[in-house]
């Protein structure tokens, strides 16, 4: 690992000094969430709404949230800023924090909050290649909504997709029908309409995916809001898939078969650029400025 | 906390120095596993059939075992005797290792482990209360037969009973079948048979209640192994728990449903009494001795 930062319950310290207690629930139980947020230009991409998202997963199981949003953008700005991050990726995770094993948990447990920077997977201003999605079957639980770490059943259906040579997961429930990516959203187009499940307790609220509907939407683009199943996908003019720290990207075959040409098509290519466009006009302004 | 010494990776540590990296894969994805032993005459109760599950958790998603079971038991024995543990509960956890934040997973990773003791809640040679139960919604993912700690399901279905004043959850799926207890086996009598569901990817497989079923097996008692619906439960003649740290527990009450006369039944405390003296029959002895 590098020399980066970290964030640790308002310090900023050395890599190797960031640790946490083996009796931290979100060890024990997972009993934690999380957020990722793209970093671009030094800037959080999609702050605000990455933030209520963070605030509804926190509520959703009860922990309680100790910090004001502004004062978190303090802490992670401060961070991008230690790190030089430019671009790339912010991690940050609270747990329910630390006591005597027990699944029950009680008011005086402090969470435990850190962040880290990662570097950026694709440039957000260069057209990236069409990427390949293997199918994995969908073994989460009933709450996906909310952004919690237990991502097992994530971990298992990425580390297939990276077996086979495949950047990403397709999940698939039991019925066949699609749910989102390992960890991304997906969508597909197809006849010029642009094709999208609608947010439930079966799927993650992805805030890249709701901030490109908008552009989409902005532009014109015909929405279709609906579940689908993995055959009407393989018939798709394109497919695409969004997430915090890979923007909008084309997807180019699943398991094998080739989606539309195989290549980054012109509705991707135009929600990707439209995506980071409206990002930037979008950077966060602390209440306190 | 007490003064309790915690096993981490070979060395045994004060509690305050027991801490990971907050990049383990444990803390980050809930990627890791782990079993819980009961404590009784010093020694670890079913100690290798907990370390059959535990192997097999393990290679169900692919991380090593880094020991041998002799080599963990003597790891964890010297852990009981530099806490002077009698009796009480021993949690180990296995993480699958740390590294740059990712899905996918490389062969490099080295797995942390650690280990540490808690008290008994129940004395293993005194008659146990009969506990209240709350049905709670199965929530958990499609592959409850690992152990791993994606346990957020289970945080919240208990925490939902100890608001209530119950002492554990039970757990009942979409269709209205009961599962299993938060945190433990669920049996019931009914016309002295007994009912237990059949092993599975939608329940863990419970040591303890493997224990238990050979006892009731050599005793001749009638075994209906099936799944079955919380309706029928509720007339059930008595009912009853297990788990490693509570070894078998009498249900007296279901969402305020009174279960038989509401006290331990006698096949409930002739279970447990058969159940203790069976483990301490099947103390493990290492081969090297």
């Amino acid at each position: 690992m590098s020399e980066r930062i970290i964030y640790l319950n308002g310090n900023y310290l050395a890599e190797n000094e960031a640790k946490l207690t083996v009796f931290d629930r979100g060890l024990l139980f997972a009993d934690a969430v999380y957020e990722g947020f793209g970093i671009l230009d030094g800037q959080l991409v999609d702050f605000i709404y990455h933030m209520h998202r963070l605030e509804r997963s926190l509520g959703e199981i009860s922990i309680p949230m100790t910090f004001s949003i502004d004062e978190m953008f303090q802490a992670l700005m401060g961070l991008i800023k230690k790190n030089k991050a430019q671009t790339g990726f912010l991690y940050l995770h609270i747990t329910r924090g630390a006591g005597d094993r027990a699944f029950h948990y009680h008011d005086h447990y402090v969470p435990n909050i850190f962040a880290f920077t990662q570097g950026e997977k694709f440039s957000a201003d260069d057209t990236p290649p069409a990427i390949e999605l293997l199918t994995y079957s969908d073994l989460r639980w009933a709450r996906r909504d909310i952004k919690s770490t237990n991502l097992l059943a994530q971990v298992m259906a990425k580390q297939a997709a990276n077996q086979s040579g495949a950047y990403e997961a397709l999940m698939v429930d039991a019925n066949g029908f699609v749910t989102e990516a390992g960890s991304s959203s997906f969508f597909f187009v197809k006849d010029d309409m642009l094709y999208v499940r609608p947010v439930s307790r079966e799927i993650l609220h992805g805030i890249t995916r709701q901030t490109m509907l908008r552009v989409a939407k902005e532009r014109g683009i015909l929405l279709v809001e609906r579940t689908y199943s993995l055959d009407e996908v393989l018939t798709a003019d394109e497919a695409l898939i969004t997430g915090s720290s890979i923007y909008v990207l084309p997807v180019g075959k699943i398991d094998g078969n080739v989606i539309g040409d195989g290549k980054a098509g012109v509705f991707t290519l135009a929600l990707r650029k439209g995506y980071l466009a409206k990002a930037r006009t979008e950077f966060y302004l602390p209440s306190v400025l």
